[in-house]
């Protein structure tokens, strides 16, 4: 089987699954337990933390452990804004669990305003910058968008906000750019020199690691109500037994996704980018991208039907997010332009350390080949 | 090692841990996803969904996923309450998870009203009724305590409740009490006729189950806003990629936890209860209790002590909630009248299937020639 599907979730690591068997069956103590087996506990997953706040570029005591990226987003959204009041900024490529935020606070009483995206599925800066104002107290962008793997410049964006208003709070939500762009760490670097980001979203199932766990990067100069309160864990800031396995089951996959090759990945993109291109498929997306997320459009077919074809031949690949399937229409690629006809002909190949060129050739033989079909071109 | 601190957390059984294996390494397709291999996970999903409403006695659409009971019991008291009007009534004998909801909302300007516990651990059912009024939007009652293993009769509380005033919701906390009332289904028998419960809050890591995933039973004529927005997962009412691995772990250990003895546990409950009265123990709570918990005060010793010097015996013991570590002092055992001294002398003893009379033999003899140590009885 050629999986393709990897931007709606990963297969762990079997590093991440022997993890978390351990912590399952030998490792099970609540870390909040003071007799030694606990303490022991508690000091894995801080060690833990480290791993993950490390590769994010930011301190420990900066990352919070959340169920999912989507949890992490509603706590930054719901939750970011001071006395919830003021109008907050979102870009109209969010990721749904920022969307249905947005609508949320809508319905709260809070303006709302939508930054429109550019052709190539990133935001675009100079409406960025028409749409915050003195009123602004929260701003959310999506790193990399998950439908089409477009980076947005969010140091560039930030800039924009805090020079307009220096009071705005800005949040990225880096589910699908955590472990996946080449110059992280850059930009990262001064991130708490000069506080260009405040709340910063991740998700462990995105990059080999466990369902189930994802966490928020808060800025310590920044404070925030938890969503979820209870027993204190997290430092107070999220409450609920610590997931010990899962946590540790996404640091794992942190240090083995670090360790993969991001050209292999580019290289199967490209591949299948500039083969399909010829074959009269449209790229929806920036030339400045992860390479882990390629759409592409074909208005002459229906791409459910292409999908299913393929499932049958033993590649999967997704049509869009897994969390909005749901709905009838896809919004993000709608926002960049695409017509009806082109979004019911889009496809989403994305991509893993695990995959390879060859399954990529494979898939792309099987591709061609269902597409001649469904475009009546092997009947005529 | 003796592991009698299963109230903090229990260790999942093997086949649990088998079954969270397969769904990582073999079924880890997003159950949103539309091809042939995600729409088996999401069958499978249903079918474990299933097994524990089954057990819970309610129908399958009436119970939704969340990452753990904390965050069902935040779900049900934060957006419990429509319009977020009227007051809330809450007993002194609830986790933090619900007693924090309480301080949350009455932050928010909502009047919180506590009842008194009676001094078998059990809730006060003459207070309640005094506290509840026609103003009264939800009340919330711990259905065994996480404590001292007091079951409280929270079908009498609801009748007590809606006699009262019809229009209150009605949520009961059942993480210490799922799987572990021999009359559950006799209780919930009729739960779909009478109305007599709107919200019941589970937990998997109390059952033999994974960390990192609980539910919420809602009524199905009662609607409540999701705490969690984004890509509509468990049917729009709480968002975020299903934890597949760990709800498939839920199911197993339900059916496992099911096939076990409780006669073997009352057996050891009652062993340790007796013996360790005889040597001035002081038992906290009901006759009327799970059998799963055993709070015990020595006036005379520093339980935390105790509780060290036991684990380097290889015992391992509670002092009381891992949700309240942090706390100075134990809320519920204050609530129902013990003294500071008592309290610092209280050990939390808990029980679960894979635990023998043997072990609790070894820990007795353990504890009574520490407690001589403690007391000073050797060096005399």
């Amino acid at each position: 089987m050629i999986y393709f599907d990897n931007a709606s979730t990963t297969k762990p690591f079997n590093s991440v699954i022997e993890e978390m068997n351990s912590f399952n069956s030998e490792y099970f103590f609540n870390p909040s337990a003071l007799y030694k087996e606990g303490l022991a506990v508690n000091r894995i997953i801080d060690g833990a933390r480290e791993v993950v706040a490390n590769k994010l570029g930011v301190a420990s005591e900066e990352l919070y452990f959340t169920s999912s990226a989507t949890e992490a987003n509603n706590w930054a959204l719901l939750n970011g804004i001071k006395n919830k009041k003021g109008n907050v900024v979102i870009s109209q490529g969010e990721h749904a669990s920022i969307f249905e935020c947005g609508n949320l606070l809508r319905s709260r009483g809070i303006e709302v305003r939508w930054v429109t995206l550019k052709k190539d599925g990133t935001i675009d800066l100079n409406d960025l910058e028409n749409k915050v104002d003195e009123y602004t107290a929260l701003s959310s962008i999506i790193h990399v968008s998950n439908e089409t793997g477009a980076i947005n410049d969010i140091k560039l964006a930030s800039n924009i906000i805090k020079n307009k208003n220096p009071n705005t709070l800005f949040h990225a939500d880096g589910a699908a750019a955590f472990c996946k762009i080449s110059n992280f760490n850059n930009i990262m670097r001064d991130i708490n020199r000069v506080n260009w980001l405040d709340f910063y979203t991740i998700s462990a199932h995105k990059v080999c690691g466990p369902k189930g766990i994802g966490a928020l990067y808060i800025n310590k100069n920044r404070t925030i109500a938890p969503l979820i309160v209870g027993g204190g864990q997290e430092r107070g800031q999220r409450s609920g037994t610590e997931n010990t396995a899962a946590i540790i089951g996404f640091a794992q996959a942190v240090k083995d996704f670090s360790l993969t090759s991001s050209n292999m990945i580019k290289e199967i993109h490209d591949y299948l980018k500039n083969s399909l291109m010829k074959c009269g498929w449209m790229h929806n997306g920036s030339e400045i991208n992860t390479g882990y997320i390629l759409s592409l459009s074909n208005p002459k077919i229906k791409a459910e039907i292409l999908m299913r074809l393929l499932s049958e031949e033993g590649v999967l690949i997704g049509l869009g997010s897994a969390c909005a399937n749901k709905l009838s229409q896809n919004r993000v690629l709608s926002a960049l332009g695409a017509t009806k006809t082109q979004i019911e002909g889009s496809i989403r190949l994305s991509f893993c350390p695990t995959n390879t060129i060859d399954e990529a050739k494979i898939a792309l033989s099987k591709i061609i080949k269902l597409q001649k079909i469904l475009e009546g071109k092997l009947i005529k």
